[in-house]
């Protein structure tokens, strides 16, 4: 059986990977768009998702692609229409929101999926495996990378909600979460924001796990030249890195993984599958962590941000 | 049966609240002290918990009234000893780490209690059955007093993890979630930080119900004079006013509830029960809602604060 997509935000992150996505997954029909301005030929559009909901009654699941600050909303909406939901990461500004949505999919029998398309990434299973049977003795997370190049003009990204270095670093707390045999807790953090600007641009944080193993990450959006998406695992049985953000598996210094990018065909092929079988997948530790390194971090005031 | 009984922590509040609320609660009986520097004559005193949880036999339940930056290796300790553990407010320096304790509990069969103190005022139940039969149009809660009388010299609450003027704010927070009948999110919040201080000295906050009811909530620690912790009910059937941090209900102006504080031995008696049930009580929502307050809050430098 066929289920008609809608997709809400024809933003950057919608076309460069969600279209060919859908695209590519059998059992899936992008059959409306919702966005305030941008179109796509072929397929019937809608201004907001109010209107897309009243008006294409083929509509039987939408993706939320739109920034996280009025996800909620939007979210809400879908599932009171008796839609199933995907939510690009992070899954909204707030935690009481995303536990919102968790209860009122339950009591509607609805599917909620709250995406972390790095945990898709190549290497991300294999590492997870390999750590059951090594003992970790530190991890080492650095996430380097222009803004200028990734977040061009993007606005809503520098704004409250918009988690600032913490919207691409969320990736890696996504896929550390998902490979640590263990839970971990923050200790420190600090967190620089530029002088005009509502979010951070750089942060530096550490956690230990309930073991106690030291977890130090380093998130930068003032790198420019080469871009560093890094989590060197050092184990007593030698060193694992996973690099390009998770693409590339390294173990004991030998590449091991390395396959062309497939993540968000996994998310769409697991939407789909979430829905067949009536259930949920929403995690919320990934952006529990970045709330607790706002909520505990120490601010500094570094320069201006102009873009 | 009579719970022996450690209190870790013997500041102010411990001294203020806990002690008298203990020697009033039939059935628990304090049987030891944790505190570095501090002793109780008669109670055998030990520096830390870890000692005092491997001298101390007799002690079956702790209760934690340390600042929260440290809190949470202490609940571990004692519950991976096998004790009970109640925990003052907030629960946490952050949400992970009460999530882990939670688990924890859960797994060894423990009693995980996360008090919010303010929930037991004498105004908070009645009006919480009141608001189920009216129609709510407008919250505003207004928590304003005077940081230097209340906080003396407690350098902790300025540093990360310390909450600044959500330390007492969580309080009303922690009664608004008890009394409203929906769910609240929030939408904006202003935080004050002082130039020379890691944590908020002031927040301005609005939140809305499910059903659209706005909620605004001023918090100042820079309040002389009188001082003001009042949550404001617009009800279409008229006025209700819970003042005095809960423990005075005026109900469409007339004063219907006025008892002498009885919040800490309302917490001991259910911290008796809920041993005795072999359940749990962790309500996060009250410092979820701080979280997400440091998460989506624009934050703003005032002028430095000395104590």
């Amino acid at each position: 059986m066929t289920i008609g997509l809608g997709l809400i935000g024809l933003g950057k992150i919608a076309r460069d990977q969600h279209l060919p996505a859908i695209g590519e997954t059998a059992g899936l029909d992008l059959c409306a768009i919702g966005s305030r301005n941008a179109t796509l030929p072929g397929i019937p559009s809608f201004p907001d998702i109010d209107t897309l909901l009243h008006a294409a009654p083929d509509v039987q699941a939408v993706t939320l692609c739109t920034p996280p600050q009025g996800r909620f909303d939007q979210a809400r909406a879908a599932l009171l229409a008796g839609k199933h939901v995907m939510l690009e990461k992070p899954p909204g500004a707030t935690l009481s929101e995303i536990a919102a949505l968790v209860e009122l999919a339950e009591a509607r029998g609805l599917t909620l999926f709250a995406t972390w398309h790095s945990r898709e990434a190549a290497g991300v299973a294999p590492a997870r495996d390999l750590l059951r049977r090594r003992k970790l003795r530190a991890v080492h997370v650095t996430w380097k990378e222009d803004v200028r190049h990734w977040h061009p003009g993007q606005a809503w990204i520098w704004e409250p909600g918009g988690l600032g270095v913490f919207d691409p670093g969320i990736n890696a707390l996504s896929i550390v979460t998902r490979i640590l045999p263990e839970t971990m807790f923050l200790e420190h953090a600090d967190l620089s924001f530029p002088a005009n600007r509502a979010t951070p641009i750089a942060a530096d944080l550490t956690f230990r796990t309930e073991s106690g193993v030291p977890v130090t990450v380093i998130f930068d959006w003032r790198q420019t030249g080469p871009q560093t998406w890094d989590i060197a695992l050092d184990t007593e049985q030698g060193p694992v890195l996973l690099s390009k953000g998770g693409s590339i598996l390294s173990v004991d210094g030998v590449e091991r993984m390395a396959e062309p990018d497939s993540e968000y065909r996994r998310l769409y092929a697991r939407f789909r599958t979430l829905i067949n079988e009536g259930a949920s997948d929403v995690d919320v530790s990934p952006l529990r962590h970045v709330a607790d390194a706002f909520l505990l971090g120490r601010r500094r005031e570094v320069a201006p941000f102009e873009d």
